[in-house]
């Protein structure tokens, strides 16, 4: 990790090794943040996305890259972090219609909390969260209007926040398309080969799973070849 | 832990192994809920309240109680994960003139949400918070306000929510004084001699840190011997 420059202003940046967090975080990086990036190890169902996050944030120059263990599996509720089964074969609209069980309770409110204290602690004003939900509106923590809450709440239970120092959620990709991700995340020269998409771990993405259903169209979309499937 | 008993709907019960969480479990049963208590090892600089949240589950015929671990000692920021020094002999009013040195950056707002991750996979609709600010308005994370607010950020953040069946996060205790607490765990039978609150985890409680200091004020205030005090 590169030495802190002190003249950049620090953000926590939610890096999950996945496309969209990683283009959030290289936006972070470009609008001139020093980025503290954290990870979780929650008992997903593979570590591969926890290694593609290193590589994202080290790729970044982070500061810092802090991966923060915790068992969500002591009480289950996701095909995440239990024995269910991922969907597959499924269209975007099928996606869209139903929370899937891919959702796990609470997840980026535990994520958004802990970026929270991370924050306070570097008395940071920003956290970066890759979360969109234009392709995608089953997950009802991905929306602007739950981010507001949550900096609203965040303001009136830190200290930072009651001493008039509140930390600002940015989701920049909220509102864009997959594509649109993809296209910033080229522009940024962010290498998209060095991130993870798939919900299973395998040598190769599975290309039937949600997330890479979504994250196929966004490449096509964007007329970009996706370098994890080239070769 | 006793049967699940399915008449009594589902609660999850903050239980840190203090007095004030304790009491808070305590209203929660003498209401009808079924108790699912909840504790975390977070890098705290004793296991001793670890092992009343365990003692004190089991007296309140818990279904079940989970200690979730993680590390805040990974970033600091707290006299209670670092190797500042706790406070000590101060009157309950320095107390409640700055925030003290043992709030923990954001550390109700990550209690909460794992409680609120719990009920959602357990379909509860109500956690309980044994938070009080009446004799120690230091903590941000202790007031009303703050708790209404993430009630309302998660009501938009989860799947129970946004499907019309929100988490409602109960603190009884929020308004009531030290004594009152006392007053009102003597009252339900809790056995105050397995609680423990001392910031530090002795033989013996210090009765020189601030949470030892308003122990035996809202005894004293109260009429009541501390059974841990006795003997």
């Amino acid at each position: 990790m590169s030495a802190v420059d002190v003249s950049r202003p620090p953000a926590v940046c939610l890096v999950s090794g996945g496309l969209d967090s990683a283009t959030a975080a290289a936006i972070a990086r470009s609008r001139g943040f020093e980025i503290y990036a954290l990870s979780f190890d929650y008992g997903q169902r593979h570590r591969r996305e926890l290694d593609a996050a290193r590589a994202i944030a080290e790729s970044l120059g982070a500061a810092q890259h802090v991966v923060l263990g915790f068992d969500l599996r002591l009480w289950g509720g996701s095909a995440l972090t239990s024995g269910i089964d991922v969907p597959s074969g499924r269209s975007p609209e099928d996606m869209a219609r139903d929370i899937p069980v891919t959702y796990v309770p609470a997840r980026n409110i535990i994520f958004l909390s802990f970026a929270l204290a991370w924050a306070e602690t570097l008395e940071a004003r920003h956290i970066f969260i890759g979360v969109n939900h234009l392709d995608y509106s089953g997950y009802p923590d991905c929306r602007g209007e739950f981010l507001r809450a949550f900096e609203r709440m965040a303001a009136l239970g830190t200290k930072a926040g009651v001493e008039g120092r509140p930390v600002s959620i940015e989701a920049p990709l909220v509102h864009m398309s997959k594509a649109d991700i993809v296209r910033e995340g080229a522009r940024l020269g962010l290498d998209f080969g060095l991130t993870w998409s798939c919900y299973l771990g395998g040598e190769r993405p599975c290309q039937q799973c949600d997330s890479c259903i979504l994250r196929a169209k966004g490449f096509e979309e964007a007329g970009l070849p996706d370098p994890l499937l080239a070769g």
